[in-house]
């Protein structure tokens, strides 16, 4: 299997912590995105929008859509199924996986991208900034009375809900909305659990 | 079973359409968009972000995102599965329902906001058409040559990937980007393909 990505990309990190927690490893090839190889012929072949990550498992079957290989590795890899085999758990994965990338996500980036990855100046970066933080809050007002009732995300087990949601709350706890994980005493126990996970270790570390 | 929704809505004709292809019908509960009841308090009480679809399990269950739904009624519904069963074409399913929410529904839904449900005018307006128009050919290109490959999106079965594109598909045919399907001749015949079942006549009849 490999893996072509970057180790700073969120969905990348979504691919290689799927992989730690079902213990497996893939062959890592880097997609230089600071010299914008990600729009490289070689790898526009394998994602044609021109982003990572993209997979190539060992029958040679070309992945793109983070969200659709790490579905594909619970599906397929031995180990611990990331995926609830109960109708309501499994209903609740999807959606989170589903508010991940409608709603947090995109309001999480907007932090990210102009205080991490240094994307625009002035009022206009500081507007996202401020917008950014408002989707968050609107995101953990959600998610917080959810976490008060179970332990992750789509219950009481570690899912793929979790790991599409990790990479941005690692990277928001480096930003100026760090404040807004403790804000929620839930989500904020949450993460402390999730982020102590092996998986995320290996990924973030 | 109960579907909270508006019938022109595409994620709602999303929940739709995998219920008619499952042969199961749920009460439908009108979410009046045009009043503006999806923000009423009833609503957000089921779908916190205030749009439309929400979706109530006859055990109670309430769901919302309408990918997370029909992943649910297909796992939870007897009838011809809409997943498939074997790795690679169920990766591709994940990833064109990926590539459906990141850049083809994005694209489409610029077009049709401004055609068919007149929000914004004048050259802002145009702008965003063209935009829309650049972004909906991008991801023809990708997707006709899989289409010339196979008969549907994840492979030789119709897929919940088909049932997420349709709605926007059906509305792009009645704005002035319906001859970008017209250019694609794979896109095309899978387009009257999947539009001729009698699931989605049912839905956008």
């Amino acid at each position: 299997m490999k893996v072509y990505g970057h180790p700073m990309s969120t969905c990348t990190r979504k691919v290689l912590t799927t992989l730690a927690e079902k213990g497996k490893e893939a062959e890592f090839v880097l997609v230089d995105l600071t010299k914008g190889e990600q729009k490289s012929p070689a790898h526009l072949a394998r994602q044609p929008f021109g982003v990572v990550p993209a997979f190539e498992a060992d029958d040679g079957t070309l992945l793109y859509e983070s969200r659709a290989i790490i579905r594909y590795l619970d599906r397929v890899l031995p180990g611990t199924s990331l995926t609830p085999s109960q109708p309501k758990p499994y209903g609740f994965m999807e959606q989170f996986i589903g508010v991940e990338q409608s709603y947090f996500s995109p309001a999480a980036m907007k932090i990210i991208m102009v205080e991490l990855f240094h994307r625009g100046e002035g009022s206009e970066a500081a507007a996202r900034v401020a917008e950014g933080r408002q989707g968050v809050e609107k995101v953990f007002s959600v998610v917080e009375p959810v976490l008060g009732r179970q332990q992750f995300l789509a219950g009481d087990a570690f899912s793929l809900a979790d790991v599409t949601w990790m990479p941005y709350l690692g990277y928001l706890g480096a930003t100026s909305a760090k404040d807004l994980i403790g804000k929620y005493p839930n989500v904020s126990a949450w993460w402390n659990r999730i982020s102590a996970r092996p998986s995320w270790k290996k990924v973030a570390g």
